[in-house]
């Protein structure tokens, strides 16, 4: 069912379609445990009697610095992020920093520098860490992994499997941001001065967000793969369908431009800001009263349903009324996004 | 004091001097914090009531298969024994991939059946992950970051500062096996059958050790640096002098005719299964026949004691009857040795 590649491309890690395959036919099979299986942004442990959301992630972004960020902060913010994903207030950070030989020393301190500010907006301790330095040519430059332990939200329980039918599809602005601004970056590109990188801890917004309405059913960042992808994995897990209406999708017009110029599609670019939430109708200008106080969240809207129909998939309703199948991201659009 | 090179530099990976003065100059700085600043092999920290461990590690390590492990046995282990070695017991792991395009997936499997393997016999879960794949020549083949949360055993306090003069020094094996037998595969050098890795999860016999003998002041793992660099960093935390008794130290004849041949020094060599112990004289006894009786320390021995001079710094008797200090790895020995 999931196709097994002979080598690693670098579609394996672009978050879509073929990171799929990988985890469920390499890594998934040998590591198996209901933590790891629920594919969550994070896993739900207990310890000690404490419930506690586990992440990771690793930073490998090219290049380091972009217009909004750079490695330092997405290392910081990307972990929180996953943490806040699952329902946790996070805490702790470890820092993993793999360095090539020659980086350099003004280039650490600043990425360091900027890692301790996320952190403080954020509120997070980084308690712990490790440097590696590798020969020159073994690694580009500077790779950062992060993982967090973060306090699950009494009350709180995200999760796919409570997303149903006649839930609200709710995101927290404008998509497609992050990887604009690192991929013109990266190409040297002149862009609009607008277009920088969304990356921002939102676990404020969310701790808000949940104390508020601890009904909220399902929390994810939209990052590698976009929101396409990341609704896809939700609708797969929750065995619903997900219907969203281009006309609400909150695109910028200069990231609107760039894309149709350069072939890109918004609905799968890599956001590193911005929330997708799922709840009870009921609740959901309570939500977005919620969102729209708080600064990362000023353009947050509604811009789909869960349905019954089409089961495990996402389809769009576009402007002219048609009804089109939107799957995951397939092979790698942007490669070293985050 | 701590001098700041312009460049990163191998050395800075090494363990030794060098990665003290970039901690020191660049990383605590930015990070400050009481539980970052204690400089264990992991943090000691507090989440919801829990006492908990927390340790992350990127491993890098070249040839990434080599005798008695692989670069996926290493990341497990490596990240459970810092967790021992803060008198936690390890619980849950991360790990966080990061490949190259045209890894064969053989090698993916082979790696990740070799973290399940030793993640059963350490008794935890790998609960969450990632991977990244970036393109070809930007990183040598696989790195892997694992962290990990452990549950801080009742009783135990294992911290440098409760090392003191008196206390006996107590190592649970032969040194140096780990970074001869790397260096032996990267370097296509035919050795004696019986030097491989001692890559192992300790955290069974630590936990054995500490529920025994909560007594314990301080445990660490010998790792980058070896053990001299170990103990240096000990006997700088606490204030207090360590002096081995050359006699003592435990080295497999081969390995030690490697070291002659090569210019090595063990004291300086990674150690990827082994345990430096501190402890009360009164109870030295005890905790060397719970070493013993485990497969992992049967040839466990006291090595040296704790003393007010050289306050700072580590003395080795030699054999002929002089006092030599052993200051920390300077420079860069191996690198990519884990």
């Amino acid at each position: 069912m999931h196709k097994k590649q002979e080598q690693i491309l670098l579609g394996h890690g672009s978050g879509g379609r073929l990171s799929h395959d990988l985890l469920k036919s390499i890594i998934l099979p040998a590591f198996s445990n209901p933590a790891l299986d629920e594919l969550h942004d994070g896993a739900r442990v207990l310890a000690g009697g404490a419930s506690l959301a586990f992440a990771t992630d690793s930073y490998v972004v090219k290049p380091r610095f972009f217009p909004g960020g750079d490695i330092g902060k997405l290392a910081v913010c990307g972990t929180v992020n996953d943490l806040a994903m699952c329902g946790a207030v996070p805490l702790y950070l470890s820092a993993g920093f793999i360095l090539e030989e020659g980086l350099p020393a003004a280039e650490l301190e600043r990425i360091v520098a900027s890692m301790r500010l996320a952190a403080r907006e954020a509120g997070v301790q980084i308690v712990t860490g490790d440097t590696k330095v590798v020969e020159k040519g073994a690694v580009d430059g500077i790779y950062i992994n992060t993982a967090g332990i973060g306090l699950l939200q009494p009350g709180a329980d995200i999760t796919a499997k409570r997303v149903k039918p006649g839930q609200a599809v709710i995101v927290s602005g404008y998509l497609g941001d992050h990887a604009i601004a690192v991929m013109s970056e990266r190409h040297g590109l002149t862009l609009p001065a607008k277009i920088v990188s969304d990356c921002a801890p939102l676990n404020k917004l969310i701790q808000a967000m949940l104390t508020e309405v601890p009904a909220i059913t399902m929390l994810r960042d939209p990052t590698r793969g976009g929101l396409a992808t990341t609704l896809n994995e939700i609708a797969g897990d929750a065995g619903v369908g997900i219907i969203l209406e281009e006309s609400l999708l909150p695109v910028r017009p200069e990231v609107q431009a760039v894309c149709e110029i350069l072939g890109f599609d918004p609905l799968y670019l890599a956001n590193e800001g911005k929330v997708v939430v799922f709840v009870e109708k009921e609740y959901s200008d309570k939500v977005l009263t919620i969102m729209r106080q708080h600064p990362l969240a000023g353009e947050a809207c509604i811009i789909g349903s869960v349905t019954e129909q089409p089961a495990g998939q996402v389809a769009l309703k576009t402007t002219v009324g048609g009804l089109r199948l939107l799957d995951m991201l397939s092979g790698e659009q942007l490669p070293r996004i985050c």
